[in-house]
């Protein structure tokens, strides 16, 4: 058995409360797990909803136990620093360093993957960490320059541009990113064990502009990539009109959808059941997958959180292991 | 029972094929039907299907017989002038000339509902009519500036723009024409028997721009139309993140949603089931619901099309009559 880590997120939130409802019966996974977070608030949830687990403290991987929860803490931050519920500097601090440790633990080779629990932007910046998200923290404690956001689910859906205005959206799609997000994504794909995945790229503009007609960027940048692909191996095809390629998708046509903007992609993931949907960071050094879902501070402590979603996320980077 | 009027689209397509097969169980609809078309291509399918339908052709409404598929032709055009599946001028014209007897038949009261089948652009093109679609044709016909495309099916999708690329998509979302859309959405829901419909504005960016972190259209153009419309009275609230609005639309809390561009709505309406989706055009003074899919050349003849779509049109026009 290989080791994954998990990032419990902002303590605050319903981080701790998923990935206690998901450890709980370790039997589902076929690797082993490590905790990045605080144990007392895993308790709580652990003692309120009568999951029977227990928990053992550990300094390193290397100590790892079996038989009960094991949890790093790099930071050791207890329940009565802060209120289940709110924002704060200092879980927003601490979900920084849950991720901060992972991630210096799998470039160590001490962990294969990172599953991360959700945290809360505002809380991160009030931390003192200026980042957009868990992507952009990956993405620069790695070094790493060429990534691509990607959904793991029924759809299958990489993402050329995301958090930027549409207008900004047109010109990041360029021959240049298009091209590296169907690399990445045809190498993701072979990893999830498909052998010659079929990648479709679809277009920016309607009908994917129909010749030029509504838009030119299909013509200057995406056919000039789907075609460099092709010269590659890469078994690849489009532009597809955005309004059909989904549901062609849906329908088995294709094994992935190259999105060229946020919503373009992520209107049809979340019509698609939400807690089948994963989050993932393709062109890391490390495989990094994630609950699409927020902190949920307005249910965080009820002990009513769905837990589906971290486990299919543990489950999706286990995929990406080859893990049988 | 009032009437309304159905045009039978390219006849080298599949509209006469999925015409015949809708109307050949009248008992289905509560109102009276006379096509524009050409009886014997519907005969043609009628004959090859066993439908045990027969015709009526008749110059003017008035002269609606019971019993038979009335038919109005204001071309005779015979199948022996044309190939099945094939594109031609004389085709394109035929299904213009269809489309604009039933507008003035319309506009004269004669009818007051008009439901399209599928027409060819390159064929409309060819037969000298140089429009988009069926959207602009009606538009100019009956002399309307304020109009929009609406998707009448599980999810209710007005667009503020359609057929132009996502950067003009961008330069479109301006205040004053969001507005009109609140408004053209708020009376057309009214119609089919909503006292006081919830509509839902997506935003534009993603996250609707993030209080004007990834673009500032919201700030600038739609908050704005969204207060001016609530001052008018209508019950409407936005700008929603466009990858939740929808499936907060289709879970209920919407009654309907307002789509920034063609591919924000499409792609959402599009996941849903096809046959559901009914395409109608919004501020004529006429009622026009039509098919949302195309001529099919590929599959025309052989009796194998599905009707389903243009019966759910037909349905959809007699909602918007407020037929009981």
């Amino acid at each position: 058995m290989k080791m994954i880590g998990i990032t419990m997120g902002d303590p605050a939130g319903v981080g701790p409360e998923i990935v206690v409802k998901a450890l709980a019966d370790a039997s589902e996974f076929k690797e082993k797990y490590v905790v990045y977070g605080a144990a007392d608030i895993m308790e709580k949830y652990n003692a309120q909803l009568g999951l029977g687990c227990s928990f053992c403290e550990i300094e390193d991987v290397s100590e790892y136990k079996e038989g009960c929860i094991n949890v790093i803490d790099p930071v050791h931050l207890t329940m009565d620093q802060y209120q289940i519920g709110a924002l704060s500097a200092k879980c927003g601090d601490a979900a920084y360093q849950y991720i901060a440790r992972s991630i210096e633990d799998a470039l160590a080779g001490k962990i294969e993957a990172v599953v991360t629990g959700p945290l809360n932007k505002e809380a991160l910046h009030m931390g003192g960490h200026n980042y957009d998200g868990h992507t952009e923290i990956f993405a620069t404690l790695t070094g790493t320059k060429d990534y691509a956001m990607m959904f793991y689910g029924p759809l299958k859906i990489m993402h050329v541009s995301t958090h930027c205005s549409l207008r900004e959206a047109c010109d990041r799609a360029t021959r240049e990113r298009v091209l590296t997000c169907i690399r990445l994504m045809n190498t993701a794909l072979k990893k999830t064990g498909m052998e010659h995945p079929y990648l479709a790229v679809a277009g920016l503009n309607p009908h994917a502009g129909e010749h030029g007609l509504f838009g030119t960027e299909e013509i200057d940048e995406i056919i000039p990539a789907v075609e460099d692909a092709k010269k590659e191996g890469i078994n690849v095809t489009g532009p597809i009109p955005p309004d059909t390629v989904f549901s062609k998708a849906l329908s088995g046509i294709y094994d992935g959808v190259i999105a060229m903007y946020h919503d373009q992609g992520h209107i049809a993931a979340k019509l698609q059941h939400m807690s089948d949907c994963v989050n993932c960071t393709i062109g890391l050094p490390i495989i990094r997958t994630s609950v699409d879902h927020g902190t949920a501070f307005d249910i965080a402590g009820q002990g009513i959180a769905d837990g589906t979603n971290m486990k299919t996320s543990m489950h999706v980077a286990e995929e990406f292991m080859g893990s049988k």
